[in-house]
């Protein structure tokens, strides 16, 4: 197995659960939040940097890193890991996402998809077996299997068929897999329907894969309705194994998440908002960029032990942003990127010792969406 | 005094000088290379990273500062340095260059500068007294004489009286000059004439200003012009001051203005050519941007010992700056200064070691601009 999930703790009340993954780039503890570094570079960030912060795996973008710089480049600089100076382990998407998002620039079939490039229009055509391809020359420590996210909100029967498909989909990926040094997960979808997420787990299940994720989630539904489907899909997979909820990265959906049993979450969220000037913190978001910080010479979060509250102000990172300086941008996002690092940790810590709940309760007493 | 230069080795052979300066805010060697960083950030880079590759001295523009975020606010900060988080020297010019290079938004009279900002348009007022002020406000540990950078070509008729103006402003600068831990340079214009060199030098030396730079270069003139500049004008200068070139950073210039016994310089050029994706070695620049470096994964340059060249390849770099990634700007930026900071170093070395002549004639050797 190139990985391996191994249970430390279950909490008692609720369906969270501390664990920790073996890959054959290091070990990370779990529950965690990958930070997305879509072109084999987190935004604005260093690979020294991340190590800093203690994050232990990262995600990338096979749709864009296929397109540019192309994955036989990567594979040729010796995979993507060295490509990026990056030691630790990495998950690379499949592609699905970026390319169904496409819209009117793409075609489905049976077979797989043909889509032009958002950058140059040129044609391509990505299945299963392509992306699986793509993805064994990246070199990724986890990669996942071709799916198609089914769209919010979608009839009942198109999220069937699209849903029975995917999981086709998956068992060629799993064919057409044979790196021995990387996992390859399954994606359970389903819509914003029970039944279906119940008939795409178990099928999945049944392909006996070292780690699942649950897509098709966060797409534009109301969260009451994303934490039902959460509920009710995650108590089908595999206690053994991990479980992975894609394009999640606020504090809430995280902290809701990691109750109904996830372990792992990536989203852009975190660096894009702070590249807009926005920094979240344990009370909520705050617009670092907006005037009533001009003279607030407070750090971002005085609780907070990242380097930029360590050293700068509030009124010194509004000016880089308002000057529009590069500068500004890595001390948002460094701050953003500890900020959820840091609160998986304390989450993880509360799940150790038997209180997930009160941390969750104290959680919402702070926090404003 | 608020600093003061310390003659360690003068060349037999020629005006290049190695020596030291004392500020508040620490002593640096000279000759040296002072990066700029206009708003009080350089361009991509943290305070740290300058620090870790040897910065002993920055630059930053009164101008830009005074518009955004204002002295004012700086000051009620704590100052420059501890907005910015620099704790090592720092130089501000007096916004003179940026104000004259306004054109049509401005006008001149003896008693200063009106001019409309390049961001909003709205008016504002710029005199030896006011950009004395303001620096005052800002507090770098090194000041400059608000001066009207003589444009070229000028006549000599223009060129005189701007030249003599200068120095009434020179005059006026000193006495609105208060600020006991801080010292206040001249600046040396006169156009391409050497009468008019020699006046303003013999005119400012009289003021006895701790420190001298040369303005007025670097300005569009044919480079043998430049140096024929420097050759008639650095003699005029006592030796027990430091001297600086303004607006000069190419390697070229760099060893040649040394060679004339120049101490100090600065340029945007290494920073913003990075962001284009230029980087500079000994052997000249290399447009690592361009589509011959896609698959060359060695470093920028073998013989660097930057974090950049430690760490990544050319083909990385190309694949970050074609996705317009900021990590991308962040190694050219980083390489560049470094190249710079230690090619400074490297010219001082040969002058303690009575050898640069040798130096520059195997810098030559390799060097195609
Ligand atoms: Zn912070
Ligand atoms: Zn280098």
């Amino acid at each position: 197995m190139a990985i391996t999930y191994e249970l430390i703790k279950r909490c008692s009340k609720t369906g969270a659960r501390a664990g920790r993954i073996h890959t054959p780039h290091g070990v990370f503890d779990t529950p965690i939040f990958m930070p997305v570094g879509t072109q084999a570079t987190v935004k604005a960030m260093s690979p020294d940097e991340l190590k800093a912060m203690g994050a232990g795996i990262i995600l990338s973008n096979t749709y864009h890193l296929y397109l540019r710089p192309g994955h036989d480049l990567v594979a040729e600089a010796g995979g993507l890991h060295k490509f990026m100076q990056w030691d630790r382990a990495i998950l690379t998407d499949s592609g699905g996402f970026q390319v169904f998002s496409l819209g009117p620039l793409r075609k489905i079939t049976e077979d797989g998809v043909t889509f032009r490039s958002h950058i140059d229009g040129s044609k391509h055509f990505l299945s299963p077996e392509k992306a699986t391809e793509v993805q064994m020359a990246l070199g990724a420590d986890i990669i996942m299997a071709f799916d198609e996210c089914v769209p919010y909100p979608a009839e009942h029967e198109y999220a069937r068929q699209s849903t029975e498909r995917t999981t086709r989909w998956a068992e060629r990926c799993r064919k057409a897999h044979t790196r021995k040094n990387q996992a390859l997960f399954g994606i359970v979808q389903g819509g914003m329907y029970k039944d279906l997420r119940t008939m795409s787990a178990r099928d999945l299940v049944s392909l006996d894969f070292p780690g699942y994720a649950i897509g098709g989630l966060s797409v534009g539904e109301p969260k009451p309705l994303m934490y039902e489907m959460l509920e009710h899909t995650v108590p089908l997979l595999p206690q053994n194994k991990p479980r992975y909820l894609m394009g999640v990265g606020t504090p809430d959906c995280l902290l809701e998440g990691v109750m109904y049993g996830i372990d792992m979450f990536d989203c852009v969220f975190p660096t894009r908002v702070a590249r807009n000037g926005t920094v979240m913190t344990n009370r909520g978001r705050l617009v670092v960029k907006n005037a009533e910080f001009a003279r607030d010479f407070r750090p971002i979060d005085q609780d907070c032990n990242c380097y930029t509250c360590r050293n700068f102000s509030r009124a010194y990172i509004r000016h880089l942003l308002k000057t529009e300086e590069i500068f500004g941008l890595r001390l948002t996002t460094t701050h953003n990127l500890h900020f959820l690092v840091n609160f998986m940790k304390e989450m993880r810590q509360s799940i150790l010792d038997e209180r997930f709940l009160e941390f969750r309760e104290e959680f919402w007493a702070y926090y404003h969406k």
